[in-house]
């Protein structure tokens, strides 16, 4: 019965409108049509509310997203993607062939190993005056190498003609590297791709500029 | 019989000795058994030979390892991992069951995002004279967050009582910790884990002190 009542329950999402491991988070509920309840955490009011004592609790790592599933708490979002993929019907978000989920993770990974550590609010916070050329330097040197993996692997989306946790990754890239003033037209796989995902609904409604927790003057 | 004759072939590991992720790959060929021949990537010799036209054409990423293997090149250490547990025999990487998975992949992504990329050579290049206590920073912030959630999943290993994928990325973190003369005694499970898992063969032959490419003074 306890069990029960924990798998009827409905995940909840601590996260942040714009962070961008929380996004991949929200568009693969959308892409499962998994419900979920959101908590919005805000990584800049209070002096990050994600350093509370009481979010540490959840989440040791004091980061956006974590996740209630199941009656397990699950941060990092590759993790809670691949969790829900494993355990939701539903489009599947690795393809079945081995080669092709190593090709998705290895993209995967590229961003959320190779890009988006060395952007993060946190760190850009210890780098101080020069974060924005930063951010740039590490965003650039990863769509330099992203490119020509993509131009090799992609159909329609990242992997062939099949959505994958590989696209979940990179369209909050893209958006990270368009608020540090990266030319995304200099990748045009990337820029092509991002194009046709962003006109998908689970794109859509996952945006950061019409999340529960986007300030009034973000929204659009 | 093009196929079969790829299948045959010994998977090729582009890596260097005391590359973290490059070792990361050695465990898991020594946990599974797989043969494999070595190609050693100086990442200080030559200006850093990962920067070579030939090694980007392998790996546009500029980074180690990278593995050949089926006929595809697979770079991202967490990649090549999975994708040998998804098609070789041999002890299982990751648990079967998804909430054990969902650990087993929070923990290493947890190293693999959050912690390594941000002390790794090409960064730490970057940050110039200020670099180990960059490093040591960001370590000791990854483990004061991997100690409580190790607390809670660790048996014998670092989920339960089954090697897996999380072991696998504890142990070149814990060796780079030290490098970066990270008081790991501060973490007694991280500490128990770690010495545990260095008394296994697959740890053992396949640590930086003694590889094909390990420089006469470092050896042991």
């Amino acid at each position: 019965m306890h069990v029960s009542l924990l798998l009827l329950a409905k995940p909840v999402l601590h996260g942040y409108f714009r962070s961008s491991c929380s996004w991949r988070v929200r568009i693969a509920f959308a892409l499962k049509g998994i419900e979920y309840d959101p908590v919005p955490v805000n990584l800049i009011q209070d002096g990050g509310q994600q350093l509370s004592e009481q979010y540490k609790k959840l989440n040791p790592m004091q980061q956006v997203p974590s996740v209630e599933i199941d009656g397990i708490t699950v941060s990092q979002s590759l993790a809670v993607i691949q969790y829900v993929d494993e355990t939701r019907p539903g489009p599947r978000l690795l393809p079945a062939d081995p080669k092709g989920r190593a090709q998705v993770r290895m993209i995967s990974d590229l961003i959320a190993s190779g890009i988006q550590p060395l952007q993060n609010l946190h760190v850009l916070q210890k780098i101080g005056a020069e974060k924005a050329q930063w951010a740039q330097h590490f965003i650039e040197r990863g769509f330099q190498a992203l490119e020509p993996i993509l131009k090799q692997t992609a159909g329609k989306y990242c992997v062939g003609d099949e959505i994958s946790m590989a696209d979940i990754c990179l369209v909050p890239q893209v958006y990270n590297a368009e608020r540090f003033k990266v030319d995304v037209g200099q990748y045009p796989t990337i820029k092509r791709l991002n194009r046709t995902l962003l006109e998908m609904e689970a794109f859509k409604v996952t945006h950061p500029s019409c999340q529960p927790d986007t300030p009034a003057d973000l929204r659009s």
